[in-house]
């Protein structure tokens, strides 16, 4: 592997590939080429060599790349190849439906625990993933050595929930707060801003008008 | 304003920037520094500076910007100074999160209907937005002129749901099926895939263990 600094939309990218490798696979496709990846993706295949270069060489000149094998290597490249412990906080409408999301399970993630802080919620189960008081967050997170946090709660709560995970020493947090969170550098984070990709697709129609 | 092509990049910072303004705005500062905007989005000041810079001189070299003056330019730039209808398809967890979603209403997206094929929702409110039939979705968009259409179900139907968007002649798409979707070139679209998140942070963490 080469020790080159990998571009972020080249790993958003290979998990692209890698649900697309996976259509096939379970349509029963055993070779697939550059192109075809492309096409599937809306991208372009110099593109898809290019980001599989970084790791390299996959496939055979002229006949293209093994499905299942190419699939299985972007898997192990991701951190795919083993499952990963996920607890959830915020049990609400957003919360319920991560927990019902269905790519997260056939991907690997499984959501063991959900923390909230509201009392008729403690101890009921969404989905069959129970409900614990946010107090007991820190301790679960410790002992069951979750890896990844993913914050479901408005933002004048999220830094707080934040510092939890943190304190329970998890690897990673998604948020879904729309708000600026702060964690410490060992810990891996990523926001999801909804509102953020609407302007971007405003500011795309607004240009396109001019 | 410069013609040259902007980074999309640039336009998801300027959304963060927007946002960062208004809750300064909303504190009562009145100037704030590129190190300050920085600092708040966890970003450098000289990036903040080249984003800005794509579309003009904000501010007084020594002095700062003018926190209002620039959150407005801003909010032009993004074509948030009018209000944008948008329509979601999926009466579901995620739909109900993203009636709930504050951010959006704050921002100029109202969400005027919601379309699904469950009888028992048809007829029904969701935080006061109708719930109608999908077989209207194409009427309704045409006649009420929507411009932003949310998908909100499962993969199976999703491109089903974009095709009759397009029908209805919207003008942006925003995905959060975890799928592929093609819609015609006039027709913005952006997609938001929680597993794809996921799996960058699982990539970083794998890699920072190495």
């Amino acid at each position: 592997m080469k020790t080159q600094k990998i571009p972020e939309a080249t790993i958003v990218r290979l998990s692209m590939y890698s649900r697309f490798l996976n259509n096939l696979a379970n349509n029963g496709v055993t070779i697939v080429s550059s192109e075809e990846i492309a096409k599937g993706l809306n991208g372009s295949p110099a593109q898809v060599r290019k980001d599989l270069a970084y790791f390299g060489e996959f496939g055979t000149r002229g006949v293209g790349y093994n499905v299942r094998d190419l699939n299985e290597q972007i898997k192990k490249i991701l951190g795919l190849t083993h499952k990963w412990k996920a607890i959830l906080v915020g049990a609400g409408h957003l919360g319920t439906a991560l927990i019902n999301h269905k790519a997260f399970k056939t991907r690997g993630f499984e959501i063991q625990a959900v923390f909230d802080n509201a009392p008729q919620k403690i101890g009921q189960t969404i989905g069959g993933v129970p409900v614990y008081d946010v107090a007991e967050l820190v301790d679960y997170v410790k002992r069951e050595k979750a890896q990844i946090g993913i914050i479901a709660i408005p933002p004048a709560h999220a830094q707080e929930a934040a510092d939890l995970l943190v304190q329970g020493e998890i690897k990673a947090i998604l948020n879904f707060a729309p708000c600026v969170i702060t964690v410490p550098p060992q810990v891996e984070m990523r926001s999801v801003d909804f509102t953020v990709y609407l302007e971007v697709l405003t500011y795309n129609v607004e240009t396109n008008r001019k």
